[in-house]
């Protein structure tokens, strides 16, 4: 026989539905921060451009600032996952960065990843600033190991991992700033394109 | 005979102690600014730095929007100005780029080009940001131009002048966010260093 379906939700199905409650606010919260800034942004409009109220985005994120926090968390996770991926992959160290460097542009051309880059660090606390912190430090970190691993492995010519590091970081953040989707290039080809200037370099090859 | 100093200064000193005095506000506040935050710095704070009071400060500078506006006018125009340099310097092109591109860094890591780098447009009326936009675009211009010249005379290898002008400058940008003093390598070796990496990219050159 046919079993009525429950009209109660599973805990598993209650806790996807919060997730993409949360992730939805979170969707709408990034992109107020990035178009008007996070002062000018009250969680009241945040709300109400997803038909809620106010005390809906409190009960799942909490506070202005810890909204904040949670969008860049979760940005900055999804570049970490990117340089786990990348490490994991096989071949030369050289194509390996180039993979997470071209998904990390690509991120920072986001919402969530332009957020990681526009907010000045004074919008945090010293408590979040902290936490982002040590997620910025282990991205670097993935990033400095790809290019330690391609001086042993022949692929990638350098000095000095930390500063190469920084240098690859920074033109790859900055599309953050500049980066406009419908102005030519797409965002993977405009990202592959920077990738390319920043391992051939601006001197010819002979 | 000799005659006795007169008590009056000349409209020239009056005007020389005029650009003194509003130079010296501006270095105050832009050093609040990049520490604070635009929104976290007051006027009053900022005088009370110089010994003096809020009002001023508005006489020589205006209001608080205005006193940025004008740190980050002085900021780009120190960039331009090291664009013009660069540009009438004799040799290859390859090279009157690194020249512009190392000062470039170093006003990056100096308080008015920090300021540039960190404030957010959000901070600015439209029409502030229109005078700034106009401003950065003809840094980009002078850049995109001294690459166009490499390409020529075949020093530089590019495939899109423009987008390579965004590397370069995304990479230069950085250090405003990142480079402390006396945290290993000075300004100038760091700049150096820093556009190595762009002028050789990360690639081995047989």
């Amino acid at each position: 026989m046919a079993q009525t379906p429950s009209p109660f939700r599973t805990a598993e199905q209650r806790s996807r539905d919060r997730q993409a409650k949360k992730l939805a606010l979170m969707e709408a919260a990034v992109r107020m921060f990035n178009t008007r800034g996070f002062h000018a942004t009250s969680l009241d409009d945040v709300a109400a451009s997803l038909g809620v109220t106010k005390p809906t985005v409190y009960h799942y994120l909490g506070n202005k600032e810890n909204v904040l926090l949670e969008c860049l968390r979760f940005g900055l996770r999804q570049l970490l996952d990117a340089a786990t991926s990348a490490r994991a992959e096989e071949g030369i160290a050289a194509d390996r960065l180039r993979s997470f460097l071209v998904a990390y542009a690509q991120m920072n051309m986001s919402d969530f990843g332009r957020c990681v880059i526009r907010t000045p660090d004074e919008a945090l606390s010293e408590e979040s600033r902290d936490v982002l912190r040590a997620l910025k430090q282990q991205i670097h970190g993935e990033m400095r190991s790809l290019i330690v691993e391609g001086i042993d492995d022949g692929s990638i010519a350098c000095s000095d991992p930390n500063l190469l590091a920084f240098t690859l970081a920074g033109a790859l953040n900055w599309p953050a700033r500049w980066f406009h989707e419908g102005g030519g290039h797409s965002r993977e080809e405009t990202a592959r394109r920077l990738v390319d200037n920043l391992a051939a370099g601006f001197l010819p090859r002979s």
